[in-house]
């Protein structure tokens, strides 16, 4: 069951029905600079996450763990971001937990990518129940079992209600994040899917998360993507998804509503599909971008190293074009709407 | 004649083509709430009418009576109205006052939906040259036709206009209404039929109606509607209907001027075509909302229970998404336009 | 030769060709008031203009003369003028005063037309070199020659730089019209003849004209007719005019220009093109309307006065339907843009 | 190599595939004037550059040199440009400084408009790295090749980006510029070539450049021509390319953006391509306006003198309905955008 939902996610994810609405990303204009006073070689998109050197603001989207296809794609992300030197995220590691067998796909990304910071994941309704003890516990497992610098809890109500097997109990998260905060020794990265963060959400997770990741609108829509999961054998699901399939803060606007609300770094994502793209969302204040679906394109053709250096490429090219000569000068650099 | 008239309603309002202009609520987006704080089984969408419970707020819209179709829609509507507990208007009741044999169109609303609070219903032209007690006799049998809550008086100029055997007689209009709120044992709602009540008539409408729906523009059309009946007896009445086909307030531009300028509650409607639709409509400051041509559609096809489960469904599931426990919550969520 | 190019005039006026851009009366929005207070039959159109009482606020534009076809146009426009009680321009009357013969068909309109506001009329550049003695001869034949009412003057820039035999002579201008101002015994109206008047010129036209005409953008385009008469035997004045087929000042805005910049009263012309739009621009704050092209192909169909009564008809539909019981009511009606 | 290079941009430019994006010229409105005041033939262009008076304030733009084609190009380009008594820059010269034998295809320019004033070219990564002595030689050597009037600099950092054998060097570009207005004995221009000068830049050239050339998007766009060169031998570069098409300031924009931090003269250019669009450019402030692929393309035709006279016929249209008399009469006609 499991298995069959993770790649049906992994299919419908890939393929373009499931990539809907506008990340508002296009209305977003850097400045061009015609007197960038530096050699393109000059530019450096070097950067620190958690505490060690990455080669740019970028890191790897979660995505996937828990079958044998999962499996693969773990590890030709990993090799791919210990390649170039980016972090990465792992997909809910739940079924790592409950199933044994399942944690081979993850383990794969700690021997696949001993150095770059990796990202464990769990997901909001799923820990929403859990007493103290057993949240410490499977919070501790998903650390240890990828040798995680960082704990993502991954917040998809939107998800929940259009996914035929699906929990959407969001009741005492809040209580439960502000738990693990407390508890965890590593910090504690909280995230959407695609429908993105508000100001209302960015500003209760001040002293809650220690990074946010506004997972907005505009790319991989899991409202979609469940919609089309159940079409066969429960259409009145899929016609509701069909209703709200518009839902949700484009990424343009929820990066300027967390950086407006929340005092900690904050990761650009959904519909980030080039390093122009991430540069815009680094122009508007964000401190790290990311993306899935291409990357998950990318693995499933084994060219992953070859999708994350073109968006390095096109990031060091918008930054001399802006006359950036570090990562940071592009929030500087001229924007207009 | 009036038979004919009435079936004719009936099959172009159920038509497509009847259905035109842009009702404004796609241009006001409820902003994703990433944390609702509560399970999707925790969203209450009760409320209550007239000071009875419903189970939504929500109102099935003024429509037909007076003919054996209408006398099945009427008792489909009736049945759904009852069964998932939300109130019910009638169509114009004047064709049962002044034909006996029409009456029973009417009744089987009462016969079906005995305890769900019903709206009567009189056409304001038609009772702008009643005397006192003529009125009063109308109003008091158009009540007990179907044991109403509350009687509706609508507002159609421009359905008048157009209609063939139209009475665009509105002078006295006001100060009948003022009559009625003085005489009637019953709450008196004013609504339009589809192109919209002004900041301007709403702020007339203080002290006399105690209730009113806005009716705008953006569904079903009844210049349009007038115009296509007209069309071979009398072309020329069609193609004037034509150049006004665009006339009438936008129904989100309606709610937010009633509700700016009435103090009493407001029913949003007029293209509203899902619970999605009412939920931006609530969040807009609507106190409930109402629709016609779908459950006209459903009737038809003897669906009107699934018809309305589904609009309670998507109301409920717009509520998780912004975090609205109870339905008043809703204004308080934020929103874009 | 002025005869081929009248008749040129006539009919690539009448297709739709050389209609284009738009008058942004589209955009312009009167209120539905779904509280009319008043019955159809109450609404009175009627008004004055130069002192007689006419039926609505309406003029027939200024069109035609000096040929056969031009002779029967105006014979028809007038007996329909004199039969709907509403006044009229004729076309420039040049060819009227050079050529005895071509009197005639300015003379019809006269015959037809005994007792309606007649609107004599010349062209800027022919009079701009004009000695006093000769102008004012010019202006009491052309004022006799149809018993006008009022004198209009038409300045037409575009027109003539694109005309193959164009006099494009505005120099003196003013000082000719302040000449005719002093010396004339009927008002002096100064008009436009399809691209605008500005609110700078209108100032100027202060203290000069009595009435002006905006005669703005959005209906027929002299720069395309010129252009489209040039294209065989001077194609480059055809390709230049392409460049230019946008030119002018749509006639929403030129009425609000004009409105706010000259003191006296104000018709609106340009793409007109019904009793709606001619309600919108009363509206917006013209004083009345007028329309030519619509009326051109009525003549030529010898259908004028059904054309008149529907633009009557729907100026009633537009009053009624937002509580107009008279013709100035409708500057106050609301409007949203 | 180099001969290719520049026979390929030559043959790319003249091709509509390099022509995209928006000069948002279109935005920009020049209010019609019904009065002008003044007969076409009062309308006078003439105006003065460089000290010298030229017939309209027009120059050729910045193409070519080093080909034979070029040569014929750049022969046709100078006749026309004496023949009407206007000034034209030339193409980049550094291949005629390298190469002696490319030098007679700059020196046909000398040869065929002896009188008018004449713009050496180079570009800013070619001087970037050259050490005071050599580059006061080369600066030297471009002007006296032409008997330039003035020389010109152009910024073009993203089509090195693009180009496959690109030169993205701009450290040391603004002390370069420095030491070449200390020493040089005519003006320095600085220019960018279809990506625009924000103001930012602009105001990094006050005390700098004499002049400045905006070279606004809208019209030729380097960045699509260099991808299109690159597409079959390297592919990636040509994606690269298409990511970055959009990137640019806007014509109308970029003369806004200089005019308003740079204290002298500003020259127009990308994407004018008639007189109404340097009309408009004008208006909004600009000293002279300058166009390069309309040129091009005439010149392969050999139809120059017609095209610039074309040209000037719009402009003076332009002046003559708006009521400007002299070409800085065109900055106080109202506009709207
Ligand atoms: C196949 C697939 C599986 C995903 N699974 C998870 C998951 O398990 N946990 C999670 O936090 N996000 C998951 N996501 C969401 C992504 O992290 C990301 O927020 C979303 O896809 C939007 O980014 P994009 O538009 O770049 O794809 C998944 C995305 C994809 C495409
Ligand atoms: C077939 C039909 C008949 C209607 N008859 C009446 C009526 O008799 N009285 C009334 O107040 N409104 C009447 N209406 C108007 C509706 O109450 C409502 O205001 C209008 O249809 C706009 O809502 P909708 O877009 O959801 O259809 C009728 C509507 C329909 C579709
Ligand atoms: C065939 C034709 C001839 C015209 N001749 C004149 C004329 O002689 N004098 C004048 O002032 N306007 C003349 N006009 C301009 C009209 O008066 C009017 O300003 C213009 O047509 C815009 O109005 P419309 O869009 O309703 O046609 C003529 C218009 C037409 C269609
Ligand atoms: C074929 C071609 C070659 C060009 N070469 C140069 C050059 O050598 N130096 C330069 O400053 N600009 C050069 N340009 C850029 C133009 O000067 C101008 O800035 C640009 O083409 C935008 O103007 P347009 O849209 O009118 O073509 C060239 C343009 C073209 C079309």
């Amino acid at each position: 069951m499991i298995d069959k939902r993770k790649n049906d996610h992994i299919f419908l994810a890939a393929s373009p029905e499931s990539q809907i609405g506008d990340s508002w990303l296009d209305e977003v204009v850097l400045v061009h600079r015609a007197l960038p006073e530096l050699d393109l070689d000059d530019v450096d998109t070097r950067t620190t996450f958690l505490g060690r050197e990455i080669s740019m603001p970028f890191i790897i989207g979660a995505m996937t763990g828990g079958t044998e296809l999962a499996e693969k794609i773990n590890a030709r992300l990993a090799k791919a971001a210990e390649e170039l030197g980016v972090p990465m995220y792992v997909g809910s590691q739940r079924v790592g937990i409950v199933k044994p067998e399942a944690r081979r796909s993850f383990e794969v990304v700690k021997a696949n990518a001993p150095t770059v910071p990796k990202i464990a994941n769990l997901g909001a309704p799923q820990i929403s129940r859990l007493p103290d003890d057993q949240l410490l516990r499977w919070a501790e497992e998903a650390v240890n079992m990828i040798d995680a610098a960082a704990l993502a809890v991954h917040l998809n109500p939107a998800q929940e209600v259009f996914q035929p097997e699906g929990e959407p109990y969001f009741k005492n998260v809040l209580d439960r994040l502000r738990f693990l905060k407390r508890s965890l020794r590593v910090p504690l990265i909280v995230k959407e899917v695609g429908n993105g963060i508000s100001k209302e959400v960015a500003g209760l997770l001040n002293g809650v998360a220690d990074i946010i990741d506004v997972a907005g609108a505009g790319g991989t829509s899991f409202v979609v993507i469940e919609g089309l999961r159940a079409k066969e054998a429960r259409p009145e699901l899929y016609e509701l998804a069909q209703e709200f399939k518009g839902w949700g803060i484009p990424t343009a606007a929820a990066i300027c509503e967390a950086k407006a609300a929340f005092k900690g770094p904050v990761i650009a994502s959904g519909g980030i599909r080039n390093g122009l793209d991430g540069a815009k969302a680094l122009g508007l204040g964000a401190d790290y971008f990311s993306a899935s679906q291409p990357l998950l394109k990318a693995a499933l053709d084994d060219k992953v190293a070859q999708a994350i250096s073109r968006m390095l490429k096109e990031l060091r090219i918008a930054m001399f074009l802006t006359g950036a000569a570090k990562v940071q000068d592009l929030r500087k650099a001229p924007k207009v709407f």
